[in-house]
């Protein structure tokens, strides 16, 4: 039975042209959503102010749609033939992600810092959605998780007008 | 009323002179907790071989395991009026569980790379537990976490004999 | 960081070019929807007949998904920065459905009624559909609301065969 | 077996002499719930500021209960042998109602405006009440509807105290 | 401390002189009530017919809420210091309902039967309503009891248009 | 294709010699289950006594189980082509269980009205289950309610030890 | 938009003349149904004795009730533009109930204790909805309190018989 | 420890004079109940007609009996030492169930299509009962599934009545 | 009313000539499903090797399924009138299962070790179902833990191949 | 067999020379808990303000933990054989939390009556944590109920901020 | 109004001239779907070996994926008007699988049988997927049924590295 | 890394010097909560007397607690590099409760019986704490089975005053 590439253990069923395209989108977006969930934690933690309440709860639920579509950006890489990396010093090193702060924060900055990673993530990942039209299953996977990070980014933005 | 410590916005209960001890307990853990949780996920991906399966599921309890912890040990922080620091390249420089691979790899391996993650996370907290004793309440969640932990080591140290 | 369109207080992430193709169809989208919900629920409540224990609960069914396909159009046009527009009269203005009655009706009528009030909203939908290729995330989305919706319309003619 | 009145396909157990304003404040209380859930899906669609997330939420309560309270009026009006009338223009039309924007507005103006549909919905509600004593089972129904609402009422005019 | 009766080893709350209009359309109530379960159980087993499925279903629906009422009904008699009879010879011999037939029979004349059953208690349960009015207690329940029948009665007699 | 028995509009895979034996186990067992459940409800409203709250509670679980054997003898009868007969009538002529009281009782006697019930149910069900040999199905169907009534049989013996 | 009173920051629906007898009814029954909500517990704690098991357990099912009332009637105090008073020293103060005793206590005494804590509940909350019928709303709402209360009331006298 | 037959991997406790009827059985059992599962799914789709809804939903609750079926019978098979044989080409070959039509279909044709499966299923399994005596657990096995399908064969001949 | 045999407190409903086979049975059943929970949940603790996991979490199946038997069995034994046994020293004297080992075991012994044990509650199980069919009750009761014995003991059995 | 102390019904097995500490911790923290649990009550019912909706909702889940805390406390005591005293008077006479109003406060004054009723607990109930240390079982639920309040402590300072 | 295409009872909004490539892959895929389930619920029966519990369990997981994509397939070949084929004779004669053993197998072999098997169905979808580009429902999904298909080929080929 | 001991296939992460008393303490608990889960089970059965229901009831969730105990001590002992010993003959051997007696006991006993064996095991428990300072995660255990064991004393000492 033919199926197109094989470097590693796993079979990919991605046409050979279209493989080094799908596995650079899966890995840059891999590391984005990584960073996204570590700093909306970093100010579910450290946020303060009057609106501590709903800030930290929304976070929360970001938090848990960030690590989803992490794991669903990594296992699709494996499903490509590739082993994804998502260490610490590798999202360090890569991620488009502004460095946040570790101080306590009021909601007013925390809000802004959530909804500028936000816009940085959906950014990348369009241009990423743009290269991967060779699999139409990797890119309906990021459509998939630019349609949620668009809703929240206006989440976001809205509380901040 | 009468309160121990306050530096920052949040108000302390635990006594002045534990406060450092207190602190730097939880941050040494926070950073632990959260490379355990990225470690275990990246071979969670990776991991290759006849216990695929087991191997693969039982990864996901344990990311569960220590991010639960990860939040705990981070809220307690907060609590005694620190703000906890969680950004990847915090953890990729301060943790104390050694490098992994971002290769495919076999069971075998895996079992072998998450059994010395286990332990090097237990030595530091049970060094830190004894550290803690000012403060019941951190003293409490140490011990807590370790027993989980310990229990974790035995269910991965006994898939390698 | 560089995002597309902005005119009032949400930012875009749709290439301008696209972004009033993509506003009128959420546009159109949206105000069948809630008149597909209305109707259906008027004929809900106005059905006789021997069929009416089945009709009277397929409706619902359909007021469900007709309602929570309304609520993710409208957070779309949010996302796209655009305020959706879903009030009564502009419904009654701007729908593409045939206007019902409010007697009491026979359960075949009823049907007939609603058959045709989906075939309505999937032709105008598809229409659309062909003009927000600009826009994958929304395309996606009148995708997956037309899989539906031809679910449905199969269902209910299926029952007038 | 004697009943009470019978027009239409639907036998009614309420006295003839009371039939009248029965269905006349059944036909009524429709008209405005339907409108209250439009305008509060409107306004969940284009709230934004600072409290965007609270407000946003609680529209959607407010929406479950509007449309659940509909469904018992509309059924308590086929019950009584009358089929009431859900339709966009009729709502359009009847509603007590002031017409909402479709701009995106602040939660400060969203809340005035949820405020006042609800103030409007309870006064003709109560005056419904005063006329269906003839009829204990409609009676009852309103009450239930009006506890509610002005329950809600409280808790939005709280708000913007 | 005062209450108003006390016959039997329960106390009344309920003004001496209604107790006996109470008491009497509590058991009235708690007959048909009964007689209602254990006739649509009836020909909840003998229904044959095209429309099997559907009578099938609905008639379970109808036995779960009149045996809820007869519980409900049962223990306020019992609340206010009467023993209700709801033994099977009492309900053959005092229920208002007409006698069925143990004979497989066509969903058309179930339908009827039924159609019959609920508005022959609805009857007598509004008649009761109207001589309660001295425990509000007792009439706020039977109110209940007569807006969920006449509801279902709408929908038994909704059937055979 | 070949099948046993048809009198009336349903099929019956029981061989023709044993269906005499089968429908009458079948009727006989159905009219001391819906009794045994009338009675347990009568008792539960007018139980008095210390042990009030446990033998209340029991009570229900008792008809729960009764109410369920009920609907499973009567859906075997139908399925070997038989429609069941369990009007009130025919209940308070036919089953085998003593007349209950519907006075206000003592917890102690209610537990003995119980217990009697249960042996006279079981007493005749065992002599059923002796009679439909010819009928595996049905045969099981008896032996598993018997299993359960015996279970309760003791924990309601054991009450009055 | 005409509404009735408003003396502090929340608007009330309540006819000015019908304002204070309703305010009144409802402070009265917010401190009995706490008080009996921590009397209620007191027992819950306190009772030794053969029944200890089923009357434990019994209080903490009229715990729940009596918390539960206590929201309802309290949130409709602030509907009607009161803030109710739910302090410990008003409830100290202003209880229709006994005073009960701290120390271990007996079974049969505690059910005592319960139901004549139960039955002074009671007759002032009768005597309370008979002052209130100008707001309907408030009439429905203390009538259903009377009904579960009265229920109760059986339930724990019928215990001690 | 003597057990009774084993020929291939897996022990059997069915005495060996018994074995060869035993295994018979389940393997026409499983063929039957297979090709039920697949005939009753292909009038799941195919069906059209005034009862559409009832049908396509009642062929789905069948469909779930026949493959739960399915997977008793085949692993009573395996506990009996049996590798079963439920390949697409063996329920082509050794199915008793008449072969069924792909095209459209009307819902009364499709009520006999499944009566008539059903009829035959359960003649075949009502033989096979006769066979198995020697093993208890098998025979108490198909005496559950035939009671099962016994059930739906009379709801779904009720419907052609 | 007649029942069959009672010497202690409890009334037996089986034929006086089988109630001694029946007792035996019922007990012999009883000490090996204790016995088999208790190794099961010994080697649960013990096991080590590779396939740790997957073995660690089938003996808590198997513990639960023996347990729930247990409970079974002994309650029927109490529900033909005897007090069944289960205290650890008559486990400890009269289980048909082999002794285990309380030291660390490789998950291929405890593999075994489970298989062994399995197969010999059967066999003793199988033995006296042979002996009960003088009470259909306890017969069909031992017959259903059987087919469960041997479907693990299959599973247990397939993991050894 | 030998156990420690016991006075009243009930046995202790804390050492005699800590049972007064002991006792006298738990009845101060119950009487502040239960004091937490009405103040928190009174201003969920008495806030307004812009942040009504999150306050509201927030003092309910503080409300929940205080009453879980209240019970166990409360039946650790009894545990310890002594009886537990929470009754308005004795909450009203010995709580160390400051007096509330019960007018309708502004949600800024609300949260800072709340973060200082939380931080007098506290104070408190970390003085009797140093006091219990004779009895592991009694300081391991203080400790756990002082966690729960410092992170209850700083989520309401950070709203402050 | 105008649709597209209409030679059965069903409506399809297909553009005519992709009709027949749209029904043709549909068709394909179903036979497809239906042999994967039909092949891996055979494996899960006859598989032996040291990996039984795991492979058993993924088989499972397998089938219902493979039956809910089944579902999805054939109700989107009814909804564009075509009446799909998946009746076992047409499974064995059209499935591209290669045709599987009905022996016991190893869990080796189970696992390449059941790889090779995910991989075909894949290679035969993907080209569907290119040619069904003129109906981006279908084509939508039939990508989203190759995402999981194509993730678990990897999972079940990484067991065999 | 460097860990503390290890002797058989696990590693302890407990210091040296009290490895032994923390596995003695273990061992005696375990072996005790084992007989007591087999001791309230026996007398689940055989209980007989008035309150049979709610002395049968209360000691499942006794057996329920034992067991959860059961295991998290013997994985605590395996977390510890220690086999337990949880075998009949073990239990018998080396339990500290009394033995009970096999026979129907009347509840006045049964209560007795429980208590005593509750503080047997407390008494030795409570011992073991003082001896395992050594190890606090063991030492939490331990404390947190007492106190739920003392908790249940109270509650069945409660039962006997």
């Amino acid at each position: 039975m033919a199926t197109d590439s094989k470097n590693g253990p796993i079979t990919s069923f991605v046409p050979a042209e279209h493989q080094e395209a799908v596995s650079g989108a899966l890995q840059e977006s891999l590391v984005d959503l990584i960073d996204l969930s570590l700093v909306a934690k970093q100010v579910h933690w450290s946020v303060v102010g009057p609106r501590f309440q709903s800030v930290h709860l929304a976070l929360d639920e970001l938090v848990a749609d960030a690590r989803g579509f992490t794991d669903e950006v990594a296992e699709r890489a494996t499903a490509v033939g590739v082993s994804p990396d998502g260490r610490a010093k590798t999202v360090a090193a890569d991620s488009t992600l502004d460095e946040a702060s570790s101080e306590f924060a009021s909601d007013d900055k925390v809000i802004r810092v959530i909804t500028e990673a936000l816009a940085a993530t959906i950014v990348r990942l369009r241009a990423n959605i743009a290269k991967v039209g060779g699999d139409p299953v990797t890119e309906d996977l990021l459509i998939g998780v630019s349609a949620r990070l668009e809703q929240l980014h206006w989440m976001w933005e809205a509380k901040s007008v």
